[in-house]
């Protein structure tokens, strides 16, 4: 009845891209490089949903050599990951998901994002947690170089 | 009845500190370095607790700005935590944790932690798991610059 | 009646080594090191439905140090896991994976993976979940010196 997902997403921080993380705009200096708009968190919450019901990854679904999907924003392709998992009699029990960067601080957004993931969802915003931490400095996170996101989350079949 | 939660913890380790790890002081040349006893395991764990009720997370609980939290032990931290779950009327199935780090070898403390650990979250240390794995040299892991836990858990609707 | 766990895995990847994966033979100039076959999803895997019970981790029940575990097929560790969590009554719900690589592309080997993994613990590839995800060019995988592979899964008590 239950059944368990996992995501995680790298992407490059570079200047002269808009930050979108979690299907919020984040005022930085730097963005995150990628084919679509690089949402670090929604393509980790995208891989968890189709790992779950090994539906195969972001890649296969989305590939970056499909011009369609170039610049895209991610909220659509979470979208088509609740159809995918919807059309099988699933629904999201809860999602935990955790950001990985030194900079800038982004929980002051995490309500924002929270509120959009869930509408996507079909759950409420308290079905969803959005944690952040930094590495301490450490690795191409501490640099400022990279952003990772790793979510996990929990399905359950409807009736 | 069932969700689902995620931590992942980031601490620098360096000469003339304490070496606390699931709530037990090991013996090493280095310590975590961090405004608290920079328990990377219990850290780790606290975050997945609150993830899986959407409470926010550590640094929103225990921001390390405050100084009630310099130095605090973190299984003060823990406890905090077990109690905001069991507020709300969870009990923790079971959880299962990894610590990445080169040196030094801990698993003849991981009995230790895991008694530690149960008795602050009300369950038998057969519902705690605790492993570890080097990062075969590699990364700011291998050159013992720091040290990274992670860990995952159920939680349970009581009655 | 659930538990869940959770395994990660590192290893070099250097040359004159054969590259298993999953239970499977992957053709590349390089192959991860180890004193096993090196098989970094097994061993995740391996660790994941170990810690979901609390029984250790792969290091205690096969250790480097034991000569029979020299060049071993990592499948032989992932059956030994399979009747360890088999006698205590447990089976797997299902397993969901992420292989972190830069090279080369495995995603044409994941149905032989799944269907060798899925047959060794008693499921259908269907419960069976790995994808795929380079580290956009950063740390210590994208430079192509080393693999990671994280694995989620969840147990269910039978009868
Ligand atoms: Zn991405
Ligand atoms: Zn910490
Ligand atoms: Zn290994």
């Amino acid at each position: 009845m239950y059944r368990i997902g996992q995501g995680i997403d790298f992407h490059q921080m570079v200047e002269g891209r808009e930050f979108w993380l979690g299907g919020v705009l984040i005022p930085h200096t730097k963005g995150a490089l990628g084919h679509s708009d690089a949402d670090v968190l929604l393509h980790a919450i995208c891989d968890a949903m189709l790992g779950a019901l090994s539906l195969g990854d972001i890649g296969k679904h989305f590939p970056d050599t499909d011009q369609s999907f170039k610049n895209i924003d991610s909220k659509i392709l979470l979208e088509r990951c609740f159809t995918l998992i919807a059309e099988r009699g699933y629904c999201v029990v809860n999602v935990d998901s955790t950001i990985l960067l030194q900079a800038p601080k982004i929980m002051k957004y995490a309500d924002d994002m929270r509120e959009t993931i869930a509408k996507i969802l079909h759950i409420t915003t308290d079905d969803i947690s959005i944690k952040a931490t930094t590495t301490e400095q450490m690795s191409f996170i501490g640099r400022e170089e990279g952003i990772v996101a790793t979510a996990n989350l929990l399905l359950r079949k409807v009736g």
